[in-house]
């Protein structure tokens, strides 16, 4: 540790300044909290007040520098926008709405205090524009990697959850948004690296989506409030993941309709130049974060109110759920098996 | 990655077991989760109901191995058990309940199966203890350091949250327990490794409550439900570290009667054996997770109700907050200054 607080580049280094200062230094940049923060950051824990007669919805998900992220094409601030957009797609995914946050951070010995600050940024830019507060956290060494490891709390009314198992044969099966886009982003950043931008618009699209994924937190919530889902998940670990855990928590199959799949323009070609067939890529592909739900038949007019609201947001509907529990996808007549999702080990 | 699953040692991997099944193998063996639980295990979020008419107290504190832990002197069930009885320990530090625990996992490669059995082993005993409920989670790689970092979510009733802000001058100091205990502890297991234990039955406690911490969390409850206390902080930094954050955020000062502070029997023995300050070594130690609290002349009958309540568990006098703003303890009629506190950078 360098006591001095200062690397050999100058900068201010985390170590120096000490974990008071640090916490101080990120308090006093943090916006007015609301009033149903009660105690926020500087005491054992925070206090808050929850919304009247909802549920508690409780989510927590990690960054680790080397699994999810490399340092030179994500900077600090994209880091930490992401760290906040993971945990409130999975409260969307439930029909929920985020609320506060808790912030864990593992700071390798090296750690500028800029980088800090950059991980704030993006945290905060999300948090503020989806109304979430962040209410405390903890900060500590770590002598490997850098992690930055997020709890959100959200909250969503009984009756209104949006379990992965709400699903029933003949439900149509819709996703938000495109799928492929982040994958596609990942791929030309690591042909290419962090220092520009690609020329071809949708794929420079595909490297902000990577970057910064925009979880649908307004179009889960309202899928919930209104009932016009009955099973939801996210599609960070790919889309046909998480149309195989929908069927396995719901006891359903599935029939995808490939022509159908709204792989993201920018996406489609990338793949197309690698040599990918971009249907097989933009199904399997990881880190999209768009919502995957069920609409049954007598949801489908309050679905078509939701898509009237969704400011742009492509609702696209890709199959159905089936009684038989295989899941296949259709292309040009022919049926297929789903290729795998994204693992984590 | 071992695809096969299996270690040099013959022992079952993590790495080959796979996430989805790691997660399911964790959540068979949960105990069965009371019914405000609505969503648990398996989902994208948990969803959970609250305590009616209660705030919710929300709190995070990892373990990193290296830094909060060594693997040569605690086992995968102290870590797991300290991970949750340090977050306990906050929550009740503001007069709140813990209910709820999400555990967010980072696995080396080489993790085995075994370990993540123990890790839950030692969480889900003081779960069961205290009547918390592992609600949900995450698990990731690392490509680092072991990483156990847990968030609790407590209530706790408005107007009973026990800030550390809360003190005034005049008001007496108090410790539960004892101080130094888990220092000794830790200095013993450092010089004679994990593989047995003192002799001497007091150091032997000490070595324990080193391993396990107790969280104080009846008494911390009960603090804030009785109004007993006014300002309460744990002692996870030290005790000096303690004193000085409750001064700081009342705006007090405080005078400590160093003849008064309850030094463990055994940490006092250890210290003298070390030729250090058993005092000076038990006002700074930290990792004992006892709670400091102020209270006012006239709460001092509902303190006397909790100290009969207290099964055991000691309650000292150690001192008195002021209106001047230092922080001096006495010891044999001189007034010093309060050695440092743990610092984690």
């Amino acid at each position: 540790m360098n006591s001095r607080g200062d690397g050999p580049d100058g900068a201010s280094l985390v170590a120096g300044l000490g974990e008071r200062a640090l916490i101080e230094r990120i308090r006093l940049r943090l916006p007015q909290p609301p009033p149903s923060l009660v105690v926020g950051v500087g005491d054992d824990a925070a206090v808050a007040a929850g919304d009247r007669g909802a549920l508690q919805v409780l989510t927590t998900d990690a960054l680790v520098e080397g699994v999810h992220f490399d340092r030179r094409i994500a900077s600090p601030a994209d880091v930490g926008y992401r760290a906040l957009a993971v945990n409130v797609s999975d409260v969307a995914a439930m029909g929920g709405t985020s609320r506060f946050a808790l912030l864990s951070l593992m700071l390798p010995d090296g750690t500028s205090v800029a980088e800090v600050d950059g991980l704030l940024d993006g945290l905060l830019e999300l948090a503020d524009a989806l109304r979430v507060t962040l209410a405390g956290g903890n900060i500590t060494r770590s002598p490997g990697p850098l992690v930055v490891d997020v709890t959100v709390l959200g909250s969503v009314k009984p009756r209104k959850i949006l379990a992965r198992s709400g699903g029933h044969a003949g439900d149509s099966l819709y996703v938000t948004g495109a799928v492929g886009a982040a994958a596609a982003g990942l791929g030309w950043l690591r042909q290419h690296g962090g220092g520009r931008a690609p020329e071809d618009p949708a794929l420079a699209e595909c490297v902000a989506r990577y970057r910064r994924p925009e979880p649908r937190a307004r179009i889960g919530a309202m899928l919930g409030r209104t009932k016009a889902a009955q099973a939801c998940m996210d599609t960070s670990d790919g889309l046909a993941d998480a149309i195989r855990q929908i069927c396995e928590a719901s006891g359903t199959g599935a029939t995808i309709d490939a022509s159908a799949l709204p792989v993201h323009p920018g996406a489609r070609r990338w793949f197309e130049g690698q040599g990918q067939d971009p249907i097989a890529e933009g199904i399997g592909a990881s880190d999209d974060y768009e919502l995957l739900f069920s609409v049954s038949r007598r949801s489908r007019g309050r679905l078509r109110g939701i898509m009237r609201e969704s400011r742009g947001i492509r609702i696209t509907r890709i199959g159905e759920l089936t009684s038989d529990r295989t899941v296949r996808q259709t292309a040009a007549g022919r049926a297929e098996t789903l290729p795998a999702g994204f693992a984590h080990f």
